[in-house]
C-alpha cells in the first residue's frame, strides 16, 4: 500500500488501522446503511483514490443486536456516544422517516458532523433548515441518494450544471411503479397481478400506498424543484395523482399510439411569470422521448437548460449498492471538506406555484361511444383513437393542447369520462 | 443585485464591474470559445449564484479582429499580455489542435493560472502531463467538454463515481456519425447521401474523416479509459473502424434483427487480469440497450460499477452551447479553487491493453449464399438472418460469441466475407 509509510497505516486481523483515518458513524443498519459499510470493505482501493486517508466506520447505531455481523463490535443503541466521540467528522443517515432522524441529523450538526442520507421525507420536509445549520456549523448536509438512488444528479444539478438557467425537470423517480407499468406494458397483466408480483420481488411494500399513490415520487419532485429554484418547494402542495387507476386498457390504447404510461414528476418554469409548474401523474410518453425506454425498476431524470439543452441521467433509483454508492460518494465529499461547509442553494422561503389550472397539456380521454360527435365538437384538436380490443360502448381521444381549466369545463359536458390521461410532449 | 453591496458591484454601459470580480481569458473566438463568452452575460445570475463575485472575462486571445462583436475591445492577439497580467487567473482553451494549444496552456498553468478546455485533441495526447504540471503549481486542468460535450461525464466520474470500481464503459461518443446513422436507419437514404446531408446541415466537415473513420470518438473513448484505470491508454492503440464501409443493406438487416446501427467506442476491464479491452467500432445495439434510443446528434455515455450497476448519461455532445456550458462549469470550478488544485487520477504511466484478438462477442456476417452450408458448420451459434430486400446471392448470419481469433480463423474459410459487424450484447 503506497500511502501506508506516510500515513502509518497496518492491516491487524483483517482490520486497517490508520491513525488519520476519517471516522465516520452509520445511523440505521437496514438495507442501505448495511450497504454502506459493506462498500467501504469491497471497494477500499476506490475509496483510498478519493481520499488518501481511508474512512472507517467507527460506529453503527441501531435498536437491534446483530451477532452474526462481522460488524457487530461496531453496533451501539445509543445515539450519545456517536455524538460525543469528537474523532467522528461524518455521518451517514440511513434511518428513513422523519423521526428520531431530525433530531438526531440536527444535533450532529451543530457539533460540527457532516450528514449524508437517503431519507428523502426527510430532505423533502426540512432540507432548508438542515441546510442552514449545516452552514453555521462549518459542515455540510448532503443528499445525493434522496433522489435516483445512484443515479448521480444532486450533485451535477449543483456543480456541472451551476451554469444553467433549468427550465425543466421531468423525472421517473419511482422504481416499484416504473416496473409495474413496465410489466403491465410487455406482459398484459392487470394491475393487481403486478403488484402482487412486485411485492412478491420485493420491489413493492407489504402496504404499497406511498409508491403507488405517487407520494414517493411527488417528494422526489419537490426536492428536485427545491433545487432548480433555491426556494422551497412543499410537497403538499403538488398536485399527486398515482397509478392505481391505470387498468390493462389505458395501457392498450397508448401502446396503440406508440406510448408508454408512465408515473412522472414534472416541474416547469414559466419564462414569464418565474412561478412553478409542479405536477406528479401518470402521463402517455412517446416512444421518441429519450423517458419512453426507462424501463422496469430504473429511474431517470431528464433536464432541460436554457444552453445545455436536453440532458438525460439514468441509473438504478433503489437498491442496497446503488443507493449506498450515492450516499458514499457524499460522504468521501464531507470527508475532503472536513471544517467546511459544501454549499446547496436552497432557502426555506416558499416558492409560489402556479395555478395548475392554468397549465396546459394535450389530453387522452375515453368516454361512452354515445359522446363521441358531442367530444368531438367540444374539444380543440380532437383526434380519435381507435383499439380493435376496447369494448364496444366507449370511444377515446385526445385533445390538442388546452389549459386544464378549459379541459374541465369542456369534460364537464359530457355525460360520462372514464378516464383521462396527460399526454407527455416529445 | 444583493451581493452588490458586498462586492461593490457596479453596472456601467452594460459592463459590470466588480473589485473582486475573478479575471479570466478565453484562446480562441470561434464556435465554442464565443459560447463561453456570451454565456457568462446571458446566464450571468446563474453564474453568480455559484460564484458570488462574478468572474469577468478580461482577455479573448484570436489571429482574427472581431470589430462588429460586443466583444470586440477585449480581444487581443499576444498570448504575452494574459500570461502577463497577473490578475488573470483562469483561463479557457478553445483553440482546438495540438499547437499552440499545448504550449499556451503549459505556459499558463506554470503561472498558476487554471486551464479548462474542450480541445480532446490535446486531452487524448498530453493529458498527464498537464494535470502534473497543474498539480505542481496548485492550479488545475479540467476537461469536461471534452467527451460528450455538454454532457456531465468526467465531473461524475471523479466524484459521484468516486466509491466505485467502474468496469464497462460504452459510449455514443461522436454526434455526426450518430445522426447519420440514425438518419440511414430512419429515412433509408444511402450513406454519401446523408454525408452530403450532414455537411450542409453544419454536422459534418468538409473533410469528415476524422468523424467518420471513427477518430475522434477513439480519442473520447482513450480519455474515458484513461479515467477509468487512472493510467494511460493512447488512442494510437485502440483497434479503430469507423461507420464508412456501412451501407443500407447493413442498416435494414439491423432493423430486421430489432437493432440499430451505432459507432461505439467500448472499454472493459477484465476482471482477472485488471487489463482493458478498448475498441472503436460500428455495432449492433438491441433495441433493450438504453443506448438503442439515443438518436440524431445526441451522445450518451454508458457506464457499469460494481455497486451502482448500470448508468447512462445523454445529452447533446457537440454545439455552442451545449460545449461552452460544460467548459463554464469547470471555470467556475476553477474560480472556486483558485490557489488549489483540484485532483484528477490520471498518471501517464501506459496501460497495458489486452490482445483484441482474445476478446469474446458475437458478430453479424455477410456471405455469399453459396457459402451458408459451410458457414453453418464453422461458426458456434449459427443463426441465419433472413431480410426480404437482400439480394438473392446472398446469406447473413449471426454467430455466438466467440473470441476474435477464432472468428477471423473461420472467417478465413470461407470463399467470402462481406461485411462483419459486432453485436452489442444487453
Amino acid at each position: 500500500m503506497t500511502t501506508g509509510a506516510f500515513f502509518n497505516t497496518y492491516v491487524t486481523n483483517g482490520k486497517e488501522w490508520n491513525s488519520k483515518m476519517i471516522k465516520a458513524a452509520v445511523l440505521g443498519f437496514g438495507t442501505v446503511g448495511s450497504g454502506v459499510v459493506e462498500l467501504f470493505d469491497i471497494n477500499r482501493k476506490s475509496v483510498r483514490r478519493r481520499v488518501p486517508e481511508g474512512v472507517e466506520v467507527k460506529y453503527i447505531l441501531d435498536l437491534r443486536e446483530f451477532p452474526d455481523s462481522p460488524y457487530a463490535d461496531r453496533v451501539v443503541h445509543d445515539f450519545n456516544i456517536i455524538l460525543d466521540d469528537p474523532e467522528i467528522r461524518v455521518m451517514c443517515e440511513t434511518m428513513g422517516g422523519k423521526e428520531p432522524a431530525f433530531t438526531f441529523t440536527k444535533k450532529a450538526l451543530e457539533r460540527g458532523i457532516s450528514v449524508c442520507t437517503s431519507n428523502k421525507e426527510l430532505v423533502a420536509a426540512h432540507g432548508p433548515e438542515l441546510l442552514r445549520i449545516a452552514k453555521e456549523n462549518n459542515c455540510s448536509y448532503l443528499f445525493e441518494a434522496s433522489v435516483g438512488g445512484g443515479i448521480p444528479i444532486i450533485r451535477p444539478m449543483n456543480t456541472s450544471l451551476a451554469p444553467e438557467y433549468i427550465t425543466r425537470i421531468i423525472g421517473i423517480l419511482n422504481g416499484t411503479t416504473n416496473y409495474m407499468m413496465t410489466r403491465m406494458e410487455q406482459e398484459d397483466i392487470s394491475f393487481e397481478d403486478v403488484l402482487k408480483q412486485a411485492q412478491d420481488r420485493g420491489y413493492a411494500e407489504r402496504n404499497p400506498e406511498a409508491d403507488i399513490e405517487g407520494h414517493d415520487a411527488c417528494r422526489k419532485i419537490a426536492i428536485l424543484s427545491s433545487l432548480m429554484c433555491g426556494k422551497t418547494v412543499r410537497y403538499e402542495d403538488i398536485p399527486c395523482e398515482g397509478i392505481s387507476r391505470i387498468s390493462m386498457l389505458d395501457v392498450a390504447y397508448a401502446r396503440s399510439m406508440g406510448r408508454a404510461i408512465k408515473l412522472l414528476g414534472i416541474s416547469e418554469r414559466d419564462w414569464q411569470t418565474g412561478t412553478f409548474y409542479v405536477r406528479t401523474a401518470p402521463y402517455m410518453v412517446p416512444a421518441s422521448h429519450p423517458l419512453h425506454g426507462v424501463e422496469d425498476v430504473f429511474n431517470a431524470v431528464f433536464v432541460h437548460g436554457n444552453l445545455v439543452d436536453n440532458l438525460m441521467f439514468y441509473g438504478r433509483g433503489a437498491g442496497k449498492f446503488p443507493t449506498a454508492s450515492a450516499v458514499v460518494s457524499d460522504m468521501l465529499d464531507c470527508a475532503l471538506n472536513i471544517g467546511e461547509n459544501i454549499p446547496i442553494r436552497w432557502s426555506d422561503e416558499k416558492m409560489e406555484l402556479s395555478d395548475p389550472a392554468l397549465n396546459s397539456s394535450r389530453f387522452f380521454v375515453r368516454i361512452p361511444a354515445s359522446e363521441k360527435e358531442k367530444a368531438s365538437r367540444l374539444f380543440r384538436g380532437y383526434e380519435e383513437v381507435s383499439l380493435a380490443s376496447a369494448p364496444a360502448d366507449e370511444a377515446a381521444f385526445t385533445t390538442g393542447s388546452m389549459k386544464e381549466s378549459s379541459f374541465e369545463d369542456c369534460a364537464r359536458q359530457l355525460s360520462e369520462v372514464r378516464k383521462v390521461i396527460r399526454l407527455l410532449e416529445d
